[in-house]
């Protein structure tokens, strides 16, 4: 398979594409049809579904990015942290996500909270 | 389902025992028939096969004791963090497990490692 890292930028690469055709031509390469996400505020099946939960986060969020933080991996397991926050304070959401990756496209993706703000 | 430190702690306790049959029956109690786990070392299926994995894992470190560190999770999605190591070293190795829970007990495990020996 393709690196983890190759694959964890890959991902960031969507949550981070605001032009909707573009973002929704990312999913297609690098999620699988019928692909899952789940973390502990929202939940998804399939290419559209997941488009939807990126497209309100960008909303939630205007402006803000993601970065890759470290990833790793083996066999088809994969484990990437990131963070999210606006280009002055850019580390102030912080997550885990443990991915599973099939034919070098994401199977499953389960995210986890490590830094959310105190206020949120 | 149980809290999260609880499923985490009880998964701690089965690489700790090291009484085969008070091992065996913790495996039975706390995964289902059929439970997989894997890590970047070594991969089974089944509580035979992990209960030869951690035997395999407390013969390699005699001595050693597994401690919790941090868990956390949410619907029936579980991550925990860990240390092992001898009384004098306690962190030597260090670990964060991804977990699937399902009516109480593991039904997979992911394990990924956050700290080795320069020497292992």
């Amino acid at each position: 398979m393709d690196t983890a890292n190759t694959i964890a930028e890959r991902y960031i690469a969507v949550w981070n594409e605001t032009d909707a055709a573009r973002r929704r031509a990312l999913i297609a390469e690098s999620w699988l049809d019928g692909a899952t996400y789940v973390d502990p505020l929202m939940a998804g099946k399939g290419h559209a579904e997941i488009d939807g939960l990126v497209s309100a986060v960008q909303a939630r969020f205007p402006g803000f990015r993601f970065a890759l933080l470290a990833a790793d991996g083996y066999g088809d397991r994969l484990r990437f942290s990131w963070k999210l926050g606006p280009a002055d304070n850019d580390d102030m959401i912080k997550g885990t996500d443990f991915a599973v990756v099939e034919d070098g496209r994401l199977r499953e993706v389960n995210g986890f909270l490590d830094k959310v703000p105190a206020a949120a």
